[in-house]
């Protein structure tokens, strides 16, 4: 398998997406919330950059909920915020979930025409790597969505848990970035939580009370699903996928 | 000492250099060279973007000499390619140098708006590491040129051993991507060679037949000396520091 991480989402041509898979992340927090709110029970969630917009495809789907964050905090009228400890999975059964944060929706919308497109954090990083392993992904991109255009350590250190995976179950050639966030992660594995807080999200987020957020968002494999795009001519619908399952098996 | 690190040279904002020290890294090869050219007793490198540039540069300069590489090999009618093994020292001794090469002279140009402009390799990041402590340097911006656009391994790791030999000295402040460079460098200090070898630019040498110029750029804190710019009218002209002289004395 051939594996390239980007690290900002501003790095990625939206052209370079196609013909590969691609994995997003943002682990603090828009695909730790993701991962969150399919584990609560959600029927989808489709993520959307602007908050407008997100109320628009809310209503048009029909009673959809709405989730996300500006700065950190929900905007008026949201039905949560953008905090995956939060999610309370009474509310969401069944439920569509329109989602719209700062930078990783910003990542999803690049990544759209890739062949297959998957969303990780740290808490499923280990089904990831399963899906990716049973599909024989020949190209792999992984895209950081990073921190208001800048590279940011939680989510190289999720890019780098993937490569360690992976690289621990076949042969793979890296780029430069994908073996410096396979080294990053591996230096660092046993003192994740440290890094996290350590990191310029983090004590954004500390800063705003939401420390607990962090150590959510801190234990690897807790959530043993994959969240994948499934094509929809209405927009980019995020399902869940079991862990193993082959990614182009995914079309509901 | 406030720290951040950018992975590519295109990343910089040239606006961005201003009010700041900043510290250019291309180890393979341009800054290895540079480092290889003063210790040969060089008396200045100018380098420049085009070879075009480069030409007409020597000749104003009055006999200076040219080196430099474009895929690697020196353009028609140089003196030299881009290999530091290479440099001469009966050659070079008292001579301007001047030098073009593909990432590394694109990332010195983009900084010159800095308020102290230095070049490191891994051959020299103890003597940089040295002077920026002489020299009460508050906001350091660590520029790695990259390969081609890309995020290059040995650039990274460079950046990572002088945020490191900052931190073993003094209070730090550090970006996401200082603190991931650091523990990169940290994670990868006994296998730098191995890692050098491995990445992109470093098979592209190997498949030159240039695999010697890894080894000597390999060898941590070999040259005693520290590039700087020495402000002049006539473009950026570097000249030799010694370890740990102040920046601001430097302007020869």
């Amino acid at each position: 398998m051939r594996v390239d991480v980007l690290f900002r989402w501003a790095d990625l041509d939206p052209q370079e997406a196609e013909g590969r898979v691609v994995v997003v992340i943002d682990v603090l927090r828009a695909t730790s919330m993701i991962a969150a709110l399919l584990k609560a029970g959600a029927k989808e969630i489709w993520p959307v950059k602007e908050v407008e917009e997100a109320r628009s495809l809310a209503a048009e789907l029909g009673g959809a909920l709405l989730a996300g964050e500006r700065g950190g905090v929900p905007p008026d009228g949201f039905d949560m915020g953008n905090s995956p400890r939060e999610v309370d999975p009474e509310r969401v059964q069944g439920m569509p979930v329109v989602l719209t944060t700062t930078n990783g929706t910003s990542a999803i919308e690049r990544a759209l025409r890739a062949d297959a497109l998957l969303t990780a954090a740290l808490v499923n990083t280990g089904a990831v790597v399963e899906s990716l392993l049973a599909s024989d992904v020949q190209r792999l991109l992984i895209v950081c969505a990073g921190t208001q255009g800048a590279f940011s350590l939680d989510d190289a250190l999720c890019a780098g848990g993937i490569v360690s995976g992976l690289c621990a179950a076949v042969q793979s050639e890296l780029s430069d970035s994908a073996m410096a966030a396979r080294f990053l992660y591996e230096s660092q594995r046993d003192k994740l939580l440290g890094a996290l807080r350590s990191c310029r999200h983090g004590k954004v987020l500390e800063s705003l009370g939401m420390g607990g957020d962090i150590e959510w968002a801190a234990k690897v494999d807790s959530i043993d699903l994959v969240p994948v795009r499934a094509k929809d001519p209405r927009g980019c619908r995020i399902v869940a996928a079991r862990r193993g399952e082959r990614l182009v098996d995914v079309g509901r």
